[in-house]
């Protein structure tokens, strides 16, 4: 028995994993124009447009949790999770389909409100639900989302070209979501230690950062500035597994390296203050943090004027450099710490 | 607390929730021409053609059993169920994008099995692998296959458009794979009653129903021979939840009934044979027995002769009615069976 036979996905790692496996399929079809590697596949193009296709499965206790998190939120969630995917590219969502493996403990209306989560937030980013699938789990609440979308095809935007001496910019402010979940996490401990089962916790004080992780909102008014002002990122890409993990992304499709700013990374005041409540250091939350569903994209230097111009909801972090792989980061002390050649 | 707040999923069965939760989600996007209802959603319409998307999700210990499905067997099986919806509209499938959440116990070595058989099936089919997620699971191994295809529009076929007096025809035969099933759910007893860990059952008799069960076939065949000569079947659908189930959604889809014959069944020997050692129905294997992946498809009865004369791969079982969601059978002693007004 060789010594690979007993590798767990874990020692290989997500990226590893999915890069070896492809090795796997080596049939490429006319209509697929892009296949793995960004956040969307491309396919089906026609004289104007290209297709855009993105699917993700969600599973109770890894991805969301049943006891803080209320049935239409989740739905509502994983809606712009998904929909995110396709803003990534610079698209448009049109469809959704949806998956349900579904154990005995869920009621039908459990399922109810979960739709009712989705079919608003459908609605908000013009999606129609469009198919889907239910079949039965022995444990656990799995959820699958497919989204369909397009882009015209001067306008679509991939993750692989960031050039040298562009500027990375990101949209709103990142590691919010992960403050949330701090601080649900934190309630249910409490709530499980105390002897009133029927305690509410007082989560006023933290309503931006826990609204963020319940009911984050995907980038539509970012896609639609883009679109109507006629801005086309050189890269893009959602900051839902995290700022570095996705520049790390970005950095290794394109070849390129990046150079950030400590001081620079959009924080909300509420992510600190959460932070120093848990004695941890708040700029871990803002690189590490994910689904803060907000995008990430580079622009040449002389379009930032421009855009800053436009909207005030992007923040400069850094900029693209010719160490491809590199991600460097410059700390508020004026140090420079190199993060590792890909994140997983 | 109303009554209704207990509801399982089980009491309102697939079909009802199915219908049920689709109210929630009002919104209709122009680039959706069909959604909720057929075997695939059909979108992103163009001068010439229209996109095919289905999405379906597999839950280890409930649709597959890793006692005894090799990954690389489950791998090529899910990728013929996937493209077999996009078959069932007429179409060609064009990329796959496959989702695992993995629990611990699974190694790489077995998600590469997995992927090999997805892989080859992907490459019999003419598919690209183009994208998919990978996550964490605490228990099962759950896969959600999404596949995109596309189909000419003057070609598409719907499961609604069945006319009274067609003829309802079936390819290869069905319950196969139901048989397979239940030989193997045998053995799998048989090897947890005996002393012997290591013992490998002899499944030598039962090949065909064996391999029904564990690779099908998708019927990539039928649809080339359509557009080859230029027939457009009036409906259709995949035999994949029962012959009677399947027949029902046509049914109800068009508005119209059906009287099969059971003598007519195709129904293969080795299917008879397992019923035989089981002492139970085998025309209950043809009419409830799921995974056959066959095409079931309406016909003019003049097209049926030209059909037959280029093709043994399918057989007449019975014609349209105009008693709407009505399903009869007449038996082999002539007396005739009425099926409830709709499957789940």
């Amino acid at each position: 028995m060789s010594q690979d036979q007993d590798k767990t996905i874990a020692s290989i790692g997500r990226t590893g994993l999915i890069r070896h496996i492809a090795g796997y399929s080596t049939f490429r079809s006319e209509k697929v124009v892009h296949g793995i590697g960004d956040d969307a596949a491309v396919l089906q193009p026609n004289e104007t447009s290209f297709g855009l296709l993105s699917s993700e499965t969600y599973v109770e206790g890894v991805e969301f949790d049943l006891s803080f998190m209320p049935f239409h939120q989740i739905g509502a969630k994983l809606i712009s999770a998904a929909v995110s995917d396709i803003y990534a590219m610079n698209g448009q969502p049109h469809a959704v389909l949806v998956n349900l493996a579904v154990p005995n403990r869920i009621t039908s209306d459990m399922v109810d409100d979960l739709y009712k989560g989705i079919g608003m937030a459908c609605t908000d980013y013009g999606c129609q639900l469009s198919g889907g699938d239910l079949t039965g789990s022995h444990n656990a609440l799995v959820i699958s989302i497919t989204v369909y979308g397009d882009v015209e095809k001067g306008k679509i935007v991939y993750n692989s070209g960031a050039k040298t001496d562009d500027a990375i910019c990101v949209t709103g402010d990142i590691g919010s979501a992960l403050a949330g979940l701090k601080v649900l996490l934190r309630e249910k401990r409490h709530w499980q230690e105390s002897d009133d089962p029927v305690m509410q916790p007082d989560l006023s004080e933290w309503d931006y950062v826990v609204k963020r992780q319940l009911v984050p909102v995907a980038r539509k008014d970012t896609i639609s500035l883009f679109h109507d002002e006629g801005i086309r990122p050189t890269s893009m890409i959602d900051v839902s597994k995290g700022l570095l993990h996705d520049l790390q992304r970005i950095a290794t499709s394109s070849k390129k390296g990046a150079y950030i700013y400590q001081s620079a990374l959009p924080i909300d005041l509420q992510t600190r203050k959460v932070a120093d409540e848990m004695k941890e250091d708040v700029d871990k939350y803002a690189l590490y943090g994910g689904e803060d569903f907000e995008l990430m994209f580079t622009l040449p230097e002389k379009m930032v004027g421009k855009l800053a111009e436009l909207s005030k909801e992007f923040t400069v972090i850094g900029k693209i450099t010719d160490t491809a792989g590199r991600i460097e980061m410059q700390t508020a002390e004026g140090d420079v710490v190199v993060f590792g050649e890909e994140a997983d």
